[in-house]
């Protein structure tokens, strides 16, 4: 089969098209005739060798994110069958094989079946993001309806899909964008309140939009030094969450708040094999919303193929790209 | 009123038997005819002006935890009427009246019926270490049956409550000690499996004890560096609680394994008065616990009276009292 493999970590010009051979099944495993993929950062770190813990063995088929059609399935498997249109986020990085490739072997228990109202681009942006927002407000902070809820970053990968799943719960949501022309884009997600992070201080926000009490929920996928921004922005007895806590930090704030740090780190499940149904009973929450009508994926415009997934890689790294980066394999 | 004020900061000596007016009832508030109040580090602390944030103004009346007899109330109190037995941690620090005197000012809100099945003594053991352990447990850890839960300090003040706490949720309950004769006290409390923390390091208990999984529930009493080791003991996605959360931490361990953190400040509804019928509550559900002979109270053998509390806080600081220091007024 045609496939994007890597023989060794560096910038995108390491991908190399090759024709390598079909995976074969795996008990509780299906082979899904890939249609679309999308490029997450941590594809970009994992391509770089920035992150070892998670690196593939060479040659590797990259990416996790896929959307496609069930090709064939293990003898063992009832939860899908061929024909099916599944996605998930499923490999593409240690002891898996990735959506780079025209075919993926795929855990079941990764897997849903795609919502209706999605195309299968649309559908490959959805799971890592998805499950990263769901982990961290449907699941672990467990927003509530009327919370406040303040989501860093609201026309990112991440923020975006968190700010409609927040407003599932019923939540207050305020988000932080860069830029004045974001604001319109971050309010087309529900956003209640739009904050210019570059414009505006923590204090003079908290000050401004919760006269100094804070908010229930802080949603923080920037880490380092954001990450005590958002200490500094949560109320009393708050909750943090964070995708991004490899820093280290003075935790006396949230001791003088009470506050509470929830650490997502979506890719754990499918690293250390554990818990990975967890993921696929998401992504068919996930559907549901989706096919409601609630939750809209935003798209970079920018089209890519197998061919040109370096390209690809390029564009999500250059920064420039609004929205999830797919790929059509 | 008799009392014992402090009017500067020191060791225990600082204390002075005085007579001072009888605090006058506030709406809200009912007068308690103090019976019993017991003495927690964090008093220890406020005499020595160790915690400026929450220092009292001179003359101080110090100690919150108090069980006693309502003897008036505010015309807009219906919680509670004249001659009830109540209890609760209800001051001892900035903007409140402590209960090492014969009254304590106290607002409704932090009080509930005193257990049937326990003295006035025992009752006032509780309310700090009760709510703490509450807190942690209960409502920000929220223990699940059949979790793992390792409780650090098993036989100290918070420690030995969390434990039957932690067994009343269904939990599979484990607890360090620091001497091998702590260890059948430990046991009588509920703890499942006993650890001498003095002899046995992190990384071969969480072998021994949960073949290198981790424990779902870490509650930290200690801090510090305890609280590294507290990470180090969690399990994927566990949790760990503390009560002790003021210094700086490097949190890739926690990134890691993808933890959550919650820290359990008790005082902080009393201090910003801002949630503070959520104590209440929790009291009224330690009341069921207890006359359910669910809980019982470690007390320390050695008697003291409103004449000795500096005694009780000397005893408490030497660090031989085994369980809590109660004071008779």
């Amino acid at each position: 089969m045609k496939s994007q493999i890597i023989t060794e970590f560096g910038d995108p010009s390491v991908f190399q098209l090759s024709d390598i051979p079909k995976p074969t099944l795996l008990p509780g495993h299906v082979l899904i005739k890939v249609v679309a993929t999308s490029v997450n950062q941590i594809d970009c770190k994992i391509r770089s060798g920035a992150v070892a813990a998670v690196s593939p063995v060479f040659p590797a088929v990259l990416q996790g994110d896929v959307a496609g059609i069930v090709d064939a399935i293990a003898s063992d498997v009832t939860k899908f069958k061929v024909g099916d249109e599944v996605y998930g986020c499923a490999g593409g990085f240690i002891g898996t094989g990735g959506a780079l490739a025209e075919y993926m072997l795929a855990d079941v228990n990764l897997l849903a079946k795609k919502p209706h109202s999605l195309s299968m681009l649309q559908a490959a942006a959805l799971p890592l993001v998805g499950i990263t927002a769901w982990e961290a407000l449907c699941q672990k902070a467990n927003v509530k309806s009327g919370q406040t809820v303040l989501i860093h970053g609201g026309v990112g990968g991440v923020g975006h899909v968190a700010i409609q799943l927040a407003k599932t719960r019923g939540a207050i949501v305020y988000t932080t964008v860069l830029k004045p022309e974001d604001f319109a884009l971050a309010k087309s997600f529900g956003a209640d309140e739009v904050i210019n992070a570059k414009e505006e201080s923590v204090e003079a926000y908290v000050q401004r939009l919760t006269q100094n009490n804070g908010f229930d929920v802080v949603f923080d996928t920037v880490g380092g030094p954001n990450l005590d921004k958002s200490f500094a922005a949560a109320a009393l007895n708050g909750v943090v969450a964070t995708t991004a806590a490899r820093s280290t930090h003075d935790l006396s704030i949230m001791h003088s708040k009470a506050l509470s740090l929830h650490v997502v780190f979506m890719l754990l499940p499918i690293i250390k094999n554990k818990g990975r149904a967890a993921h696929g009973e998401i992504m068919s929450a996930l559907t549901k919303v989706v096919d409601a009508g609630k939750l809209k994926l935003l798209i970079d415009p920018k089209q890519f193929t197998l061919a040109t997934a370096a390209d690809a890689h390029r564009w999500l790294e250059s920064g420039k790209a609004q929205g999830k980066v797919v790929v059509s394999i």
